[in-house]
């Protein structure tokens, strides 16, 4: 297979380490890479060869251990973050530190005062404790408005009272606080005395609480906490639940940068400024999901495309192992490798500028931006959650092999259509975004960034519009492919406007029950939006398959031709030109994942070696499965011996 | 939560009972499949309260265990063969046994001549002796041709010398054959001198090797054998990987009924008869993976169903949690599990007639039947595995908990499909038959069975042809819906005979590069027929929902409006109708799933409880986690305690 591997490197049309230097930011990042990996392959916490043998407790302990050995070697080498960040996700191994690292410390920064910083950050900094983030309830996640937690102020002894009403008030979910941390920051709601003498419920707010005894471990009196169980994936991460029992914190640990109580029991609401941060906040996380999704498909689709190269079955004739639907499936895969790669380069860039204009006291380009990275969040995880699983079938039954790398892969990512915005959720708040600027256009205002194409939504919708496509290579043209993913965007667009305001009774309704009837067009929006901004990140044939195949699958073509916007001939023409740009791309597949320059350490696959041995990776990686630690298994003396040696052998 | 599904089963506007009746086969079975897994729940072997929380090592015992459990009740309580299956279906724990009762006795009974049933039938009913199935190898799955071990005739000592020529050819993945089996039935090719002395190879036949020592349970002597490690799912059973160096059999021990070695040395080969019996083989085991894709995806949405209807997030107004896009995913997958049950009930009457007709010497049906059959298992194992994964999606962050049940049943079930014939393949073997079906037709051939309607084609596919659909509610007629279906089917069927042909050169070419080239249009009418087919197979809303949904997600409706079979206001009703159905549907909901009358043992769900009491259930599941032994977690002596007790502790 390794020969098969390296034919297939020879048939790239375009130069591939300049490819891979440019992805990755240069040869120096490149080659940094690449030594790291060696680097933690070496170490005891970042060695991957029992990775998929691993017990949930081992796993989680495991976990645990990488990121110390990462934050130890930080230290003790002076590394920069950026080294870290890149440690990290070599490694892979997420654990009980993920919600320390990601959301407490940042909460801190964020959300804390000065006080508070100068406080908390050096335990943080020095890991003195471990903290968490504690926000979604058995009932409540998505509807956080819902919270039944609540932090009532208590005037006397100038502390707060956190409480867990209700069975559903349980906390359910936050990372590393089954049995890591030792803090969190709880969303409560904050309930104060007011003038009146009535308690006033001003909603959701952070209180960073400690909830273990620092020498024991244990948890505090009042405070219940426990691992949540398995999941499909994730299961190094200690995922937990937690309710409290009338347990007091002292007024200062609020997180007070924004709104505060006085000791006196004064609430001071958070400026309104505040929410603009918070957007600002999520654009940023958001922009990093979009890159991660890149970098997450581009590992799968390494694996896959390598492995597709060398799986050849004997085959009676080399030319008869190609199989179109493998490739077709593949190849587009890999656009969208790429097109999320470049659309998470994109979004950093944009929230870069937007920092610089808001530090001009420019916040105009938020509201785009907010809505942009909710539906980009959506539209690249999802294609990322089943682009994986896709190609883990092309694989066939070695695909199934855990060893394969593909099922932890897919396991340990696809909780990302979940977390940090549900999707659907995500893509509302594009489509709201969408709708409102298509009435805004009609009533006169003209809506700029990515949604400015609704500008012309008139012309572009009017009955006479026409794709200008003639033939079947003009499919490959960026104004012809991205012309129809535009016009199915603002097709999609004007329709979910259409069916709401139906359902409102003529009025543009955002939520209740008009709003809530009509998701199923407003997601379709959403995504019909994104799909074209994605396409307009990137450029040649890659852009046009991209473009190509989502009309192909999302339905977008039948909407095109319902439009008249399309005529037969030409979506006929539109799939002879997606099937010619899919043999065209062909030679260049090993290459376009080569460039993506993974290290066989980060995907850890009997399948994806980068030399291509395949079969070997299989056979060494499953000699070292713990059912084979013996060689008649676990089950012989207790189970099997009883029954086989139950009867005489003279028969056999 | 309990009182909101209480409330929704008032809303059901047909009598529950009676359907459960009529969809387990009456009062009687229905009571039993209850009775059972009472009585199950309480064996220690079919206990399900740890079955999340078990290492791999404890999964392969458990799966044994359960497996041997219900072995020695039927026994000692007399149960039928039936009892037997529907208890292995209520335990759902797959084990080393799998392959013993699912391939290596079946084949013995239908592929070994009476002497070599007489053998061996005792010894594998009796337990003195555990078989698997071995075929694929390391390089060879779904190219059997490709097969590489060997067994090779000696004359002199009368046996066949079994052997492994090279890494690729080391058998891999037959269930059991890790840890388990004594003994297997090799595919290997047979290997024997001919009359001019040379070698001649005969191509795979089957032999039976004893891989075990019985009293050791060690390998014996050139054999070489071990777990092939861990999967995305399946666990419990310990697949394998054997190679065999010159191993010796007994010539007895070659599967003997259809094709034979002679003492001396010569070789007779099957009666044509021969391959007719195995299609029909596998026609049967492909109804009962219909059969089975329908009882598993109704588990996924009696889960999700149940679980949307008590999910409120505190919502404002009780109307405001009636999400449109979470119905609009469920409720197709609720039809989709009707259709799939109604399937698998017509494919095994199909058998059933087809064993008939044989018995009387007819043979007519079986083509269509195995291209049915193909195609079918394709099309019902995607709609299933992909549909356990979209109802896990619509369960928000509880659905990524292993605590849902959903999670485990996707692993489960995803590699259906993969074995029993990659999907794929099993599409172009329909597609195969549909494209000949199609150019006889044409030339003046009819066809009978699934495909008649190509009686047809040149009238349906006429350029006037038009969908009959008038207004909204015509879409919900099945002649509407369905012609709609049939109409693309049959657009399929000749786009890819086109597409073949051109490719061919004007020669309609079903093998080599012409037709590995054309494999996408190809799965793409083997889909659509069974679709057809499919939405044939029940009556009423659901089906209407069935067919609508196929069209709007497949890219049917694309393809409709292409050949102007229906026009741009048909396509907008039809999208209009289908809102409509959703809605119409939605009061049926849970009704529709407690019809299909799963036992919460077989669910083994906190979310999809009869009761509703979900967030209870997941808090009582949880406790159960092994990380939650103790209070201060694994990690704590050895790993967190010398980091967070570093530090001097007075500042918190
Ligand atoms: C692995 C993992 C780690 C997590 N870590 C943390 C953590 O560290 N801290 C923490 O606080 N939380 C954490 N969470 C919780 C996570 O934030 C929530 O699960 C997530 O916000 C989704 O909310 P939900 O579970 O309530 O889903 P739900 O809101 O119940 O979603 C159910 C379904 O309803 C749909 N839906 C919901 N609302 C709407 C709407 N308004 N319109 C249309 N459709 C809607 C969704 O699309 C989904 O299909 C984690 C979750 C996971 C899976
Ligand atoms: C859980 C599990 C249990 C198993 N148990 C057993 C067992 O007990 N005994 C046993 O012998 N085997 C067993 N198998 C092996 C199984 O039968 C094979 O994995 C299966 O037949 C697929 O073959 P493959 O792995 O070679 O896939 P491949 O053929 O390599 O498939 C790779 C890709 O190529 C495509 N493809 C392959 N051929 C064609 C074609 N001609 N035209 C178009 N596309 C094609 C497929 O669609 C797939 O996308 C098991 C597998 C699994 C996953």
């Amino acid at each position: 297979p390794s020969e098969d591997l390296a034919q297939e490197r020879k048939r790239a049309t375009f130069d591939v380490q300049e490819l891979s230097y440019a992805l990755n930011g240069g040869k120096e990042m490149l080659d940094k890479k690449h030594r790291f990996a060696e680097i933690l392959a070496k170490t005891t916490w970042g060695d991957k060869s029992r990775r998929y043998f691993l017990t949930r407790e081992e796993e989680y302990v495991g976990g645990l251990r990488a990121a110390l050995g990462i934050w130890e070697k930080i230290k003790s080498e002076g590394l920069s973050l950026e080294d870290g960040a890149l440690m990290r996700s070599l490694v892979d191994f997420p654990g009980g530190l993920e919600l320390h690292i990601g959301m407490f410390i940042p909460s801190i920064m964020s959300q804390g005062s000065k006080e508070q910083q100068a406080k908390w950050m050096p335990l943080c900094m020095g890991l003195q404790i471990i903290g968490t983030y504690a926000q979604t309830e058995l009932g409540h996640g998505t509807f956080i408005r819902g919270l039944e937690t609540t932090a009532t102020y208590d005037k006397q002894t100038q502390e707060f009272v956190i409480h867990s009403p209700t069975l559903t008030a349980t906390k359910w979910w936050p990372g590393g606080l089954g049995k890591t941390a030792t803090h969190a920051i709880v969303m409560a709601r904050l309930m104060v005395e007011g003038p009146d003498g009535r308690m006033k419920d001003h909603g959701p707010h952070g209180f960073i609480a400690q909830l273990r005894d620092m020498d024991t471990h244990l948890p505090l009196p009042g405070v219940t906490i426990g691992d949540i169980g398995p999941k499909l994936g994730f299961n190094s991460v200690d995922n937990g639940y937690l309710s409290f029992d009338h347990v007091r914190i002292p007024r200062e640990d609020m997180l007070m940068r924004f709104s505060q109580v006085t000791p006196e029991g004064r609430y001071v609401p958070p400026p309104p400024s505040n929410s603009k941060a918070s957007y600002a906040t999520m654009v940023f996380v958001r922009a990093d999901i979009v890159k991660n999704a890149g970098s997450t498909l581009a590992r799968a689709v390494t694996i896959a495309v390598r492995y597709a190269a060398v799986r050849r079955q004997t085959a009676p004739a080399p030319g008869e192992r190609e199989l179109q639907n493998c490739a077709a499936t593949l190849l587009p895969l890999l656009a969208a490798a790429y097109a999320l790669t470049f659309m998470g380069d994109a979004m950093m860039a944009m929230y870069r500028q937007f920092e610089k204009d808001r530090d001009r006291g420019d916040f105009s380009a938020l509201p785009e931006l907010h809505a942009l990275s909710s539906g980009l969040k959506a539209v690249c995880t999802w294609i990322t959650a089943d682009g994986i699983e896709e190609a883990r079938r092309t694989c066939g039954g070695h695909g199934f092999s855990r060893l394969s790398g593909l099922p932890t892969l897919h396991q340990g990512y696809v909780q990302n259509v979940t977390w940090e915005g549900d999707n659907n959720v995500m893509c509302l708040q594009t489509a709201r975004y969408l709708i409102k600027a298509l009435a805004g256009v009609r009533s006169g205002k003209a809506v700029s960034g990515s949604a400015d194409y609704l500008n012309a939504a008139a012309s572009e919708l009017a009955p006479g519009a026409r794709s200008p496509a003639t033939c079947d290579a003009c499919w490959e043209q960026p104004d012809v492919a991205g012309g129809a993913l535009r016009h199915a965007a603002a097709r999609a667009t004007a329709a979910a406007a259409e069916t709401l305001l139906a359902a409102g009774g003529g009025r543009l309704a955002f939520e209740g029950k008009p709003w809530n009837d009509n998701t199923v067009e407003s997601i379709r929006a959403a995504k019909a939006h994104c799909a074209y901004v994605l396409h307009r990140t990137f450029l040649d044939s890659l852009a046009a398959l991209f473009a190509l195949d989502t009309l192909e699958r999302g339905g977008g073509l039948a909407a095109l031709l319902e439009d008249g916007f399309v005529g037969a001939s030409q979506a006929a023409a539109l799939r002879r030109c997606h099937r010619q740009l899919l043999a065209a791309l062909r030679p260049n597949a090993v290459g376009l994942v080569d460039a993506f320059g993974l290290p066989d350490y980060l995907l850890n696959s009997a399948l994806g070696r980068e030399d291509g041995d395949v079969y070997r990776g299989l056979l060494d990686m499953a000699a070292a499965s713990p059912l084979n630690a013996t060689q008649e298994g676990p089950a012989w003396e207790g189970v099997l011996k009883p029954v086989l040696a139950a009867q005489p052998r003279s028969r056999l």
